[in-house]
């Protein structure tokens, strides 16, 4: 089989399983993912990439796959100590969490950039699969709410996102940098993956770095992006919720209208069907198919579909998934 | 009762120990007491303060006894996860002991310093006992052994204080400042009490504080040492070991000299009762009694004869233990 450059762009937890199912599906040293960092925050002076941990602990299968952040079996003792202390924060670390934030603190506090670490990261915890944290410049996602504006986190931990959302801004984009090769694997790649994570929280501020955005347009392989909403809902999160507090429409017709001006591909959830003509009206092929990812199984199948969808997007056949699989539910047009 | 000003001079579990006796004998809000610094290290960017912990640890209740440092019942899930990185340390830091550190260092990188930090760490958990860092400038002990110039903790934890001793430095005690209130706690206290803490490792780089040094020597108050070596033995880790080290019988007769320029009295161990006119020789008042503190009750049993013996040393008498207590064992002539 040819060598294959599959690119994923992704946030957490739904970034972070389609990108694992693509390690499935094709091989992990075929697959980089490029992944927001825009969540990134401080909690007692560590360091805390909250997506690059989901997708790193995900790839490592350590991942606490029931909560969709943290590891497996993590216990709380620290944090129950700081509740004795009176101190304890809105954000819980475990005890086995607390680990990878103090490793990155101290290699960042070294002079060692993010992506440094988390490539030194990631290859302790055996994870061949490439993870570049979209910028080693802080970039932050605020969000102007009806309670003002909100770091990302407090919205999401401490407000449960439950705060109506009029605007979101990612402070920092216009003058962060792609962190190293992040440019060049995007020019490279065979296929590149939107994954079903959050449009406005998770992939749009990766698109907020313009050389990324620019680089998008200008590539030469399919771009495929996984819808988040299916029957108006999100999978998870507040995907749906945000959309109408800024004035869309929750549909993966809306989705794929945001991704647009750079996708040649849209994989639609089979609930869904009925929106497929007004997607292709777009000039963007679409896959029909089952986008839930319940199972580990369900992730390697997804990828597989979508590895064969990318193939019928170009002209050459780069050769198929490594699994066997069953014929996709639906097929471009 | 009258008030009463007691202070003690600490290092670790030993000092820990006798001053949660003083504390239950004479009320914890007459107790004040001084603590090595010389022992801080780093990890991972986070301020340990090892014996500061100990008698905070051992004041409120959660120390862990059978160690002697850390909190009881703590866990190892943290640098378990370290391990897996394949980082582990040589110092393992338990899950609950963590919250300490990343809230000492979360505090002092806001600008407070470390005798701040500890009496708000130390009224969090509900110690009403002053504990005074010695001081707030850093003072790190260096020892230098067959193995080259060891930090203390390299010594004492990563090579379980196996190398031969030379010598030992303070580094920095000759500029640092001894921290706010401690010089004026040596001139107002009534009694002064030496815990038997290591002499070398854990007084002496106390006493290298020159002015903490001189207030010993002009205090008004009755110094009382408590010996740390019976029979020749350390009670606990280096101290005999290191004696011979450096060319000093491990007797208590030589911890009595060592203090002797500003001691008034010395509590001997009953096993150690024939060395009593050695140290009388050196116009020092003597108490024999059994020193060991095996259990809770056996520190505040010392510590009651320690402030009988007080009493004994000084023109008028200040009252004496809160507590019943059986006749000491021995009194001074």
């Amino acid at each position: 089989m040819k060598e294959m450059n599959f690119l994923a762009l992704a946030g957490g937890v739904g970034g972070a399983k389609l990108t694992d199912g693509l390690v499935r599906a094709v091989g992990a040293e075929q697959v980089t993912v490029i992944v927001n960092t825009a969540d990134d925050f401080t909690l007692y002076g560590l360091h805390i990439s909250p997506d690059v941990d989901t997708v790193m602990y995900t790839l490592a299968g350590v991942a606490n796959s029931e909560t969709g952040w943290g590891l497996a079996d993590d216990t709380w003792e620290n944090f129950g100590m700081f509740e004795r202390y009176g101190s304890a924060p809105w954000f819980r670390l475990g005890d086995r969490d607390l680990a990878t934030h103090l490793l990155r603190t101290e290699m960042m506090s070294g002079g060692a950039t993010l992506s440094e670490v988390t490539r030194r990261l990631a290859r302790r915890l055996k994870v061949p699969t490439l993870i570049l944290p979209m910028s080693n410049d802080p970039v932050h996602t605020l969000i102007d709410t009806d309670k003002g504006a909100l770091p990302f986190q407090e919205y999401f931990v401490k407000y449960h996102w439950q705060p109506i959302v009029r605007g979101l801004i990612y402070e920092g984009a216009a003058e962060a940098e792609p962190s190293p090769s992040v440019l060049r694997r995007i020019e490279t790649a065979d296929t590149i993956v939107i994954c079903p994570s959050n449009p406005y929280l998770s992939i749009d501020p990766i698109l907020a770095l313009h050389s990324i955005h620019d680089a998008l347009l200008n590539a030469t392989a399919p771009i495929i992006a996984v819808t988040p909403i299916i029957g108006g809902e999100a999978v998870k999160g507040p995907a749906a919720k945000l959309m109408k507090e800024l004035g869309v429409e929750p549909s993966a017709v809306e989705v794929a209208r945001h991704y647009a001006d750079f996708i040649n591909g849209f994989v639609l959830d089979e609930r869904d069907a009925g929106l497929r003509q007004a997607i292709e009206a777009m000039g963007v092929g679409v896959l029909v198919t089952d986008t839930l990812m319940t199972s580990s199984d369900d992730r390697a199948r997804l990828a597989c579909e979508i590895v064969t969808f990318a193939d019928q997007l170009r002209p050459e056949k780069l050769g198929g998934c490594l699994l066997d699989q069953p014929k996709p539910s639906g097929s471009p047009q």
